[in-house]
């Protein structure tokens, strides 16, 4: 049994969900192994990674518009903008949702279930170069 | 050092928290792994896998009320709602808990605190088989 | 590839977030662990870990301040509060948030982004001594 660990970046263009799955099983396919698990980790405070719903895109877009009020922009008790107004929002959202994902590999393949998609959940609106590790513990 | 992968479905007839503590613990027994831990990943994206008070079933009532305040059926503007009312709102519920848990095993035992349990949380109203993997790894 | 189990206990006096990443590294340190995953779990349910912005405080204020707004004290349908007005709560918080975080480790080193540290996040007002399992699979 070993570990191999590999980075990932993505570009995301503003707040949404961007679909990450392939590039997940593409460092599995890299690394050779069969069986084990998975731990895809972001290295930022700004976004989030979640596994969601990935055939119907409204889902993702009542899910956008649901943290969209959930954690609104500009609250008036927000003392943390130094960046702007989606500045603090983010890092709520992060904290409500996921910084790492862990999914169970057999046979080489994401055991994922017919719906699941793993996704980078982008919090901020400027364009971004977010960086992931891709950790893999299997034989 | 080895990786263990078994399956669990679990039958779940409505909205809310059904206890798999026991389930989960029954396959690191059949596993026979003493030192090590255990991933259970919920392969669906309407319900939820959580760790939770286990006790007293009013913390999973109050509970399960907060999030039918949090994220309410038919919000005007859904717009993925093919399944009925509770169709997005299980999908926002999943996003805002989690898709696996990790849990330490030591000599063979999860080590949950005193009042942990383990919960498939459901969220959809018509009954369901849901399942999970439960990938063990240790020595 | 071995398994390394270490306990970690923490000193809590009131609701707010408290770092532990050197207290985790640490752990770590003492493994001699140089590449492979920790796994941080906290064995309460009122209380969660939590990986989040570290470097400017007025981001962790403004984020209790919106945990106390979106999961109120007393909320008129809560029947569990046996302990006080901050008992519930401090569940659904947990819920909400994490019981773990599983973090990568290079050369010895968790791979924390620049402004990523984990935090217990207390969730309960009394003074507590918090309980962790620092799980460390590497080689």
């Amino acid at each position: 049994m070993h570990v191999h660990h590999d980075q990932l970046e993505v570009r995301s263009h503003g707040k949404g969900l961007y679909e990450i799955t392939d590039n997940v099983q593409s460092k599995i396919d890299k690394s050779g192994v069969r069986n084990g698990t998975v731990t895809v980790f972001v290295q930022h405070t700004s976004c989030s990674i979640v596994i969601m719903e990935n055939a119907d895109p409204t889902a993702r877009h009542d899910l956008e518009q649901f943290f969209d009020r959930l954690v609104p922009e500009n609250a008036d008790y927000f003392t943390h903008d130094v960046e702007g107004g989606d500045d603090m929002p983010s890092h709520i959202r992060m904290v409500l949702t996921r910084t790492s994902e862990t999914v169970p590999i057999m046979d080489g393949k994401m055991q994922l279930g017919t719906w699941q998609g793993i996704f980078l959940f982008e919090h901020r609106g400027v364009p971004n170069r977010r960086k992931f590790l891709v950790t893999i513990m299997g034989e």
